[in-house]
């Protein structure tokens, strides 16, 4: 494996598609070979498990259907674009990827970490990402930047009670907790330019590890 | 859990279908309260997890993919159809079932029957049939009773190759191996009559027991 595996993780809200889209430009600018992505990333079979996840109507989907269902999707979409474009020497920056599914399906729809990660290690083939930014922001804080956007569709995640968004937060808190090493944590809070700052030293740290 | 879960595996053209349709009857005539069922069983989410597997185009789907997609489709129908029918009390005959996935993906398709067993664990939450029925034929049976029947749909799995279904068989005998308590083989090259015969003993005994 030659490139670097990066993912970014947090709440809905929490700001991860702009900081990714901010990163890739600062590391291209640099010169690197940047892959963005995000689950299903236009695989095709991934795209298909993703929409039965997402119906709206799909509201007898059991908890650990759709655990299984999201480690399938992350499979496929991690044989088909994140592993050729490591192998071909690429920074890849992943919106989501594990943690997301210890968080929300292990601790918020309460199936557990540990046997979360035991599909998701079945998925990766124990694969594990090189580093994780965690952009940090309280669920209220988030939510409200969501419904504040107009313009992003509503999916079943985002109807889901303020509640189960609580719940999401205190699992990736105890994921940061469980990957100390790898997983960075991130203010998200603070203004735009200073989260696109602390995020861009870190990966920069790793890059400079990997030559 | 009040009722009996028994389920039903073997190669392609093994004549599980014909056999858990004549031993309902059977059981019927008894007086007991049966359902009949296989997956995707009927669930909808179940039935679009297998239209994505089973879909004779996708043929970049991961071997990885593929299993954890049998086992969200397997926990659908667990939880929605298979639960509540033995929380009624009634005896279950499931065509196929965990042990499919062993032979098939765990054997077959090279993935390991420990790493298969574990996600298929978390798919039934440990859960497991109370006896299964192996209906061993050989694959060159098997396959010929399949390519004479013009009326049977050929899916992505009948247009495997010949090798791939002598490895199921493999596969299948060394799920045997593991479960010699739970899997019992039936001779399914005798005569139809038999097969049946000897299919509904050993029934007759779980009920029994069960009694």
């Amino acid at each position: 494996m030659e490139g670097l595996f990066i993912t970014f993780e947090g709440g809905e809200g929490a700001g991860k598609t702009t900081v990714v889209q901010q990163l890739a430009q600062l590391l291209q600018q640099e010169g690197h070979d940047v892959l963005i992505t995000r689950e299903p990333g236009g695989i095709r079979i991934a795209e298909q498990i993703r929409n039965i996840i997402l119906h709206p109507g799909h509201t007898e989907m059991d908890a650990r259907t759709e655990a299984l269902l999201y480690a399938a999707a992350r499979r496929q979409h991690l044989v088909e674009k994140i592993l050729p474009a490591l192998n071909a020497g690429k920074i890849v920056l992943c919106d989501r990827f594990i943690d997301s599914s210890l968080a929300y399906q292990g601790h918020a729809r309460g199936i557990g970490i540990d046997e979360v990660l035991t599909i998701n290690h079945f998925a990766t083939g124990g694969m594990m990402p090189d580093v994780t930014l965690f952009l940090d922001v309280a669920p209220e804080i988030g939510l409200k930047r969501i419904y504040e956007n107009n313009e992003r569709e509503k999916n079943r995640l985002d109807l889901e009670t303020r509640q189960f968004h609580e719940k999401v937060y205190e699992g990736y808190k105890q994921v940061l907790k469980r990957f100390p090493e790898r997983i960075k944590r991130v203010d998200a809070t603070l203004p735009f330019s200073r989260v696109l700052d602390d995020v861009f030293s870190i990966v920069q740290h790793y890059v400079n590890e990997k030559r």
